[in-house]
C-alpha cells in the first residue's frame, strides 16, 4: 500500500505539500506514471493540450482540480460522484496587470515606438497618458477590483460597472452604459462569457464613445463584436487593445491585424509568471485540506 | 502703457491666468510677438528648440520659468538679477507612468507581441510579470515616490535607494548597491544628472545583477554607462527598457538599436498628455504669484 499513488499534480515541488498522498507528477508533457488505479485527486496539467484525458483510468477518483476559471469543457468528462474545483482567483494578479500593460502600451504608444526602434529612428514626440483619463472597467469582480487598485495609483479616474448595481461599492449597472460611455477615455472588459454577453458591446455601444477613446478586452472575445470593433478602428476614429478575440486564434487574413490604433496579444493575460507562486500556493493548501478532511476551497460541481 | 506685454507664455489660455501682465503668447514654433522690451517674465516653450534666444531682447526681465526640471544649460544665458524657476515636480506624474510602462512592456514582452501582430502571428507563450518582482529604485525623489505606489499596487517589491540613506523612509544609501542588485528583478534609475553620477552604472554594477534581470533607465542617459549595457544585452544575459541614452539621440549605427531583449523610447517619458494641465496650472499659479508680488515657487536662481 506504501506505494500507492493518492494523488497526480502538474509540478513536482507539490509532492511535498502533502506526503500521506505520494503524489506522483504529470505536467501534460512528459509521460504519466503508469499506475494511475490509486488516484483520488486529479490536479490538471496547466494551459496543456493533454490532461482530461487520463481521468478515465482513474477509477477511485473524488476531486478534479482545474487550474482554470472555466470548467464547461470538462463536465461532460467527469464521473458521477466526482468533485470538480476551479481555479477562481489564481489569475487575477496576473489579468489586471496585463489589462495595465495594455493600456499603458496604448496611451503611451508603444507599438510606435517599437517600430521605430526596428528602423533604428529617434523621433520625440508626446503622446497620451493614463493619469487624468477616465477609466471604464466593465465586468466589475475580482480582476477588476484588482485593476482598479493599479488604476487608482496610476492617478486615473475609474468607474465601476457590473451586471446588477452595486451601490455600496460605487458600481453601475449596465443598463448605464449609454451614459457612461460617452465619458470614457479608455473602456476595460472583463465580462464573464456565456450566451448573454456575447456582443454585449457591438457597433451601437462602440458608436457612443469618444473619438480616440481606447477598447481593452481582456475577458472573453465574443463579449466585444469583432466586425465592430474592426470598423472603428480602420477609419482610425477607436483605439484598441485586445487579448482576447472571437474568434481565437484570429485568422491570419484578417483587417483587425493591420488596423491603425489596434494592440493585439494572444490571450496571454492570465498565464504570467505571477500565476505559478499562486497556483502552487493554492493546490497545496487543497491537497492538505484533502488529506485532512476538510473543505475545499473553490467547488463547482458536488462536494 | 496699456498694449505693454509684460509677460510671455508658451500657452494661449494662460493669458487668462493674469489679465494685468497682459501676456503675449510664444510656443516656440510660431513667431513671437515683436515688442518684447517690457516683458518681465518669461515662460520658456516646452521641449523647442527655440526661446532662450530671445532673453537677450528682454531688458526689463526678472523672472525666467522653465518647464524642465534641469535648468543647468540656461544659466549661461541668465542675465545678472534674474530670478530662475524650474519645473521640478512636473513631470513626476507622467514619468512615473512611463516607467511603470517600461517595466510592464518588458516584462510582458510587448515587443514580441507587436512583432508577431506585424506577422499576423498568434503564439500563446506565457511570460514574465511584475507581480512578486523585486524592483530597486535607484535616485529615490518625487518621481521614485511616485513609482512606488504604482508598484506597490502592482505587488511588486520595492526595494529604494538614495544617494544618503534616509532610515526613516526605508531608503537605502547607494553604498548599499553591491548588496541589493544581486537581489534585484528590475533596476530602475532615476537618477539626477551630473558629473558625481554619470557612469555611476558601469560593468562592475551590472555584472552583479542577475541572469534577465531589467535595466530600466528613466533619469539621465549617462547614469547608465552605454557600452556596458550593450555588451550585457547583446549577449543576451541582461534586458534593457531605456527612455534616456547618451548620446541622445542614439546614433542609427548603434548596436544597441537591434540587440535582444532592449526596448527604446526616444526620452518621451516625462511629456505625455498629463503633464499640460499640471504645467498650466502651474504656471498659471505662479503668473499670478508674481502680479501679487508673493513668492514664486520652484526658485532655482536668485529671487
Amino acid at each position: 500500500m506504501a506505494d500507492i499513488t493518492r494523488a497526480l499534480v502538474p509540478w513536482d515541488e507539490l509532492r511535498e505539500a502533502a506526503p500521506d498522498l505520494r503524489a506522483g507528477v504529470y505536467d501534460g508533457v512528459a509521460a504519466p506514471p503508469a499506475d494511475l488505479s490509486g488516484v483520488e485527486m486529479y490536479v490538471l496539467p496547466y494551459a496543456k493540450e493533454h490532461g482530461p484525458e487520463l481521468i478515465a483510468g482513474m477509477p477511485k477518483l473524488r476531486v478534479l482540480q482545474t487550474l482554470n476559471a472555466g470548467y464547461e469543457e470538462l463536465l461532460p468528462l467527469l464521473p458521477d460522484g466526482v468533485t470538480l474545483c476551479n481555479g477562481r482567483g489564481l489569475h487575477d494578479a496576473s489579468t489586471a496587470e496585463h489589462a495595465l500593460a495594455l493600456i499603458l502600451a496604448a496611451q503611451r504608444e508603444f507599438p510606435k515606438w517599437v517600430a521605430e526602434q526596428r528602423e533604428h529612428r529617434w523621433t520625440r514626440e508626446h503622446t497620451g497618458s493614463l493619469a487624468d483619463s477616465r477609466v471604464l472597467i466593465v465586468g466589475y469582480g475580482s480582476i477588476g477590483a484588482a485593476l482598479d487598485v493599479r488604476l487608482a495609483a496610476c492617478e486615473a479616474d475609474v468607474v465601476r460597472v457590473a451586471r446588477r448595481p452595486r451601490p455600496d461599492e460605487g458600481v453601475h449597472g449596465v443598463d448605464e452604459l449609454p451614459a457612461l460611455l460617452p465619458e470614457a477615455d479608455v473602456v476595460v472588459l472583463i465580462v464573464p462569457g456565456g450566451p448573454d454577453s456575447a456582443g454585449m458591446i457591438g457597433a451601437r455601444e462602440l458608436a457612443l464613445l469618444r473619438d480616440g477613446a481606447l477598447v481593452v478586452n481582456v475577458g472573453r472575445g465574443p463579449v466585444l463584436d469583432t466586425a465592430a470593433i474592426t470598423a472603428e478602428t480602420a477609419s482610425g476614429r477607436l483605439r484598441a487593445a485586445l487579448d482576447v478575440m472571437d474568434p481565437e486564434p484570429l485568422p491570419a487574413d484578417h483587417p483587425l491585424w493591420d488596423a491603425p490604433g489596434v494592440l493585439i496579444t494572444p490571450h496571454v493575460g492570465g498565464g504570467s509568471a505571477t500565476f505559478y507562486p499562486r497556483a502552487k500556493r493554492f493546490v497545496a493548501a487543497q491537497l492538505q485540506r484533502f488529506t485532512a478532511g476538510r473543505a475545499l476551497r473553490n467547488v463547482v460541481v458536488g462536494g
